[in-house]
């Protein structure tokens, strides 16, 4: 339940989207590392606020208590701490776990892939977060899934937004988690959890929604940057500043016009320190709304420079930032438009169909087949001593093969093969050797 | 325990192994498919024999009985029926989990891939049978790993065997994973567990003893279906008339010279009903030894026609027939040899470090950097406001990354790139459009 076989179309999807996912973080120099789908139990606990009940756990079979990985971001943290690594650009790509309900309509399942790219070390300020912003612009332009959005807020801007509307410090993280939500319910919802079940005085959250509301760009920095509130506090100060910054080097980069600083913005996890964003796709109902429609989150990340230290003996931190890319969601968007558009989605790589019209002609195809796959071809036959021709044919056909190579008596006596082009019918005999250099010139 | 992290240059080096054997999987035209890590703890019972206890299972937390995947096959047969598909050829590089005593040393872990390749459906005999030694053949043969040997079996002579020396038909199985063991320990000891704990007559045992010495090509085959007593054995002369047919295809793919027909060999899973074969390493200690010396299994399979009966409410059979690779044991091979030779594996691909002899170019470095990205060039620079020249060379040299794009004052005011050859230390002054479009060319 809430997990599922995945039949040849879909993986071949999704090996497409993830060659240029890959291919991205390749890009930016990343290496892989993989880590074990088991970890400790406790490696896990503590890290992901109200969502660790969602964790799944293994029965005590007389060794360690033991449970299936819940996101990529932890084990990673694990693995610098456990090696002592304080510099490291890399990627992963693998499945995670949740006992989630699962809602399967909208592309979510307890097992499911996720895409990370993290960058770790002490560097100058906003440089590594403004690769992952690059990173995430440059994957959803790649994928062209349409207009997109990435919301940009900051964890110590928020804070200071909390500090300043008159929160106290210990009800930040729930304050956090609440607004949150703020892209499924409206406003006035959030507000009422705040202040219900988070306990904030109704004119805190009040004071909140104020800022909530504001989202722009690099002038918005400025203002807040102004606000007489927001800069008499410390680590509000911090985060504009750092924010500034991150716009100058977005504008080198020329994606600013993607980019949506968003007080609003606050990301579930507890984690983060620093920079957090997130990004949307936006829906086009042509002219009908005004303003495009977000069809939820595809990408995701920010900067948890305290993780690494909850692993290290000694609390050595070693700063990261990082980037998810949601593939499942962006798999499910772009599994639509491939249903929609009738497009057949090709399973197989296979170049030729090694055929023939005659009987008895089961050894010639086997010696001929075993020739071409020698020579690195791609190359399928039939598993029966007498196919039809037809048969042969339609399955090429079907399948998207775009070549037969048929033998038959005169093909055998000329030791020669036809070699039929199964769309346009044409065909052409030429000798074996022949064949292979034109695959091979095909490959150039 | 018994799990563990892998590091960049294990990654690299894995995925270098990884896409040889899918480039080979896909040459035959096989279609990849993904099952989740869970199954319903039912599926895996009684499927594994002696080894079901090494099955991982997780806690009842208020759903389904789950376990983890103990291997790709079982799956394999299972999605086959819940989908009704009598016809598929399929391949599938995925972990499994056992709960073994790890022998790391090995190369033995609690996690580790299998690569499996598939054949479902009924077909004419021995022939897909015999494409999956064919793709153990090139496989082995393309990754260069030594002199190999693959022994193939048949189930049904083995059971015919079984038969006429006297065996009752409830103890086959039993007498089979005993049998197993015959490479891992003499035949005395094989012999002493047969009449000791699977209550053999010590008769039996002997003429048991006289078979599995016999091992040879065609003519064992042929000897075989002319002794008196297996050829009065319907299995078993069954089994024989295949292996003969597999001969023939073999010879007609060229592959006989590394194929062995070995008595002796039996797989110690339950559900294989014809055909079994199993790959080894054989060491040469230059001339001191007469005959070479195995390593351990590399690729096994075999045909078992009656597991996905077993999924299917009504029973209905699917023949398949399969080979997995046993990619953890040929990673450890490769990994030593890399290590033997010094060479260090490449963990990114990364083609060109911006690079600045100067302090305050990080603007212009964010500037170039974002162009070659954008270009799709595989570009890194320092996170540093102004790094060391030196520094960034010696990163360069480190990591292998070829050439090194620097800018400064005067490349700066002339428009152009100062591209260095890192290993020759040749420099070469050009406008960037040039040297995106040198890059396009190395592609090619």
């Amino acid at each position: 339940q809430g997990t599922r076989d995945h039949p040849p179309a879909h993986v071949a999807l999704r090996d497409r989207l993830l060659t240029a996912v890959v291919a991205c973080f390749k890009r930016h120099g990343a290496a892989a590392i993989d880590t074990p789908v088991l970890e400790l139990r406790e490696t896990l606990t503590g890290k992901y606020g109200e969502d660790s009940k969602l964790i799944y756990e293994l029965q005590d079979q007389g060794g360690e208590l033991l449970a299936l990985r819940y996101d990529l971001t932890v084990p990673f943290a694990r693995y610098l701490a456990m090696n002592r690594i304080t510099n490291m650009k890399r990627y992963h790509v693998a499945k995670v776990y949740r006992r989630d309900s699962p809602a399967t309509t909208r592309g979510r399942y307890r097992e499911f892939y996720q895409c990370d790219f993290d960058i770790a070390g002490q560097f100058d300020p906003m440089i590594p977060d403004a690769e992952c912003l690059k990173i995430v612009h440059e994957i959803l332009s790649d994928l062209q899934l349409g207009d997109f959005l990435i919301k940009v807020n900051d964890r110590r801007i928020l804070n200071g937004m909390f500090a300043v509307c008159g929160i106290p410090e210990c009800k930040f993280i729930a304050a956090c988690s609440t607004m949150d939500k703020l892209d499924k319910m409206p406003w006035e919802e959030v507000r009422s959890e705040m202040v219900g079940e988070k306990g904030l005085s109704p004119e805190a959250a009040d004071r909140i929604g104020e800022y909530v509301q504001l989202h722009g760009g690099l002038d918005l920095v400025e203002q807040l940057l102004q606000d007489p509130k927001l800069s008499q506090n410390k680590l509000a100060k911090e985060g504009l500043g750092d924010m500034k910054l991150l716009f100058e080097y977005l504008t080198l980069f020329g994606i600013t016009g993607k980019i949506s600083f968003d007080l609003s913005l606050a990301r579930g996890l507890d984690y983060y320190t620093g920079v957090i964003f997130e990004a949307v796709l936006l829906q086009q109902e042509n002219d009908r709304v005004e303003e495009p429609v977000s069809v939820g989150s595809v990408a995701g990340g920010g900067r948890y420079d305290g993780l690494v230290g909850m692993f290290d003996p000694k609390g050595r931190k070693v700063p990261c930032v990082g980037v998810s890319i949601g593939i499942e969601r962006i798999f499910s968007i772009l599994e639509q438009r491939v249903k929609a558009s009738g497009e057949k989605v090709q399973t197989t790589e296979t170049q030729v169909l090694v055929a023939t019209p005659q009987k008895h002609f089961l050894a010639a195809r086997l010696k001929l087949i075993s020739e071409l796959w020698d020579a690195g071809i791609k190359a399928e036959m039939f598993y029966k001593k007498d196919p039809k021709l037809l048969k042969q044919l339609q399955y090429c056909e079907d399948m998207g093969i775009p070549l037969a190579a048929i033998i038959g008596e005169q093909e055998l006596t000329d030791r020669v093969v036809k070699l039929r082009d199964v769309a346009t019918r044409e065909e052409v005999r030429m000798p074996l050797h022949q064949v292979c250099k034109r695959f091979r010139n095909l490959e150039i």
